[in-house]
């Protein structure tokens, strides 16, 4: 059986080309597309995401605005600082890199982030709006996915899907997705009993799951496509690759899988929210 | 093995008392709980829904203003008339009756409710929330179906809960809500292939598909609890009653299964909407 690899990094140039185009028309009509980053605190790993985001926005020719707040600072003086962006005719979008400290009601302030920004898709209203099929930008590993399937050209349709994990920027969310391009969409986590017997139903599997190397290779149907949107130290998936890769028919490797494609995600939502502005 | 009907008469009357007594609770704080039911044109189902609905408020104390608008309203007239609803402080609940004439923008019409009246759970807002696990008025089918569950105490958490339809108000929202009591949830749909091998699976099925006897009697596991949210013409459900009697353990007729429940749902949510105003 031929093997795909679902090469993220391919993806991801791909759609980074398409975006520096459009960058470079939007900005001959007035429009520099900008993201706003919020990092609270100084936690390494979150503080490298936002780094590599504004990295990355700044190769397709975004402008990335970052903010950076003290770890003491308030859900009251998050939610003002998130208010002001939301009036800022210059940003686009607003990420709040999460997890936030844990005295922040950190629900409450994504719902602040103003809907036509959420292009994380954090908010409620989002998630709600695209799983009714009609959302602008769904989150952005969820989008990955999609994106990484209908780069690849695999169909959807009629498959059943299996998503192991339902945390709301992830399990959720791709689970709506895949059920709104005609997928039968198991959604399965901490509590499902005999695990292993619905992902062997599977035709495609993702894994979001957030524990190393949790879904084994005697679970794969032979043939399924397998995504692993896992990220755990050590860039270990939540699939055990070396076994899955035997059954799979196409399989995402991490790193270079789904995660650079989740950036690319995060961009293409800011410029079209830069699109939709007026200059 | 014991069979149990699911009678959702039973269920609806328990609810209905203790909705007799909050009211009079309410009253005596100077709030009379209001429903506002919106009934554009004269499809003759409609009008008997909304006279049911009416009716059903009576019985329990809540205050049922009927507002009845030719089928020529238009669109941007249907939005005013939710927007006055949505600011007057006497109204709690806001049911618009669907499906409206085809010339209408039912998604918008819909997404005008303000969420705090959203009593029927029609807005995709709301939807997010209820999936995202802190919704206050999940659509009242999909509550009816929790509450009927919760009625008569069957397990949920771990079970594999197989919905078949995905509608915005049904399929949808009821498999969030089995989802966040823990069920591992497939959603099925017209695309779905081999559909019987997959509702056999089942511990907990919902016919939620709007055809007659859809869903076949050798199509239930031994033991499963079925509930059918069919409505279909002549007082048939979606699912082959008898055929599925024979596999199931517990089982919701069609009439007095789901659908008086989902009336009591939209009276509790009316009533809670109330109890968070101010007299």
């Amino acid at each position: 059986m031929e093997k795909l690899i679902l090469d993220g990094k391919r993806v991801s140039q791909t759609v980074r080309e398409q975006l520096t185009t459009q960058v470079q028309g939007l900005k001959t009509r007035g429009i520099t597309p900008c993201l706003a980053t919020i990092l609270v605190g100084n936690d390494p790993s979150s503080e490298t995401y936002v780094r590599m985001k504004g990295n990355a926005c700044k190769k397709v020719g975004i402008e990335s605005r970052r903010i950076h707040l003290p770890k003491e600072t308030t859900t009251e003086e998050l939610l003002d600082t998130i208010k002001g962006l939301n009036e800022d005719g210059a940003v686009h979008g607003i990420l709040l890199q999460h997890p936030v400290p844990s005295h922040i009601d950190e629900r409450k302030a994504f719902e602040t982030i103003a809907i036509e920004k959420d292009v994380d898709g954090v908010t409620s209203a989002g998630y709600g709006q695209t799983a009714l099929g009609f959302g602008k930008y769904p989150s952005c590993t969820p989008a990955a996915i999609m994106k990484i399937l209908d780069f690849y050209e695999l169909p959807i349709e009629g498959k059943h899907a299996v998503v192991v994990g339902r945390s709301p920027i992830l399990g959720k969310p791709v689970s709506a997705l895949l059920l709104n391009r005609n997928a039968t969409v198991t959604t399965c986590h901490s509590r499902t009993e005999n695990l292993a017997d619905i992902v062997k139903l599977a035709d495609i599997v993702v894994a979001a799951v957030g524990k190393p190397e949790f879904i084994k290779g005697d679970w794969i149907k032979k043939g399924a496509v397998v995504l692993d949107a896992g990220y755990n130290k050590g860039n270990i998936g939540d699939i055990d690759y070396e076994a899955c890769y035997e059954n799979a028919s196409a399989i995402t490797p991490v790193p270079g899988g789904v995660g650079p494609v989740t950036i690319s995600m995060l961009l293409k939502h800011t410029v079209e929210a830069a699109a939709l502005t007026k200059a």
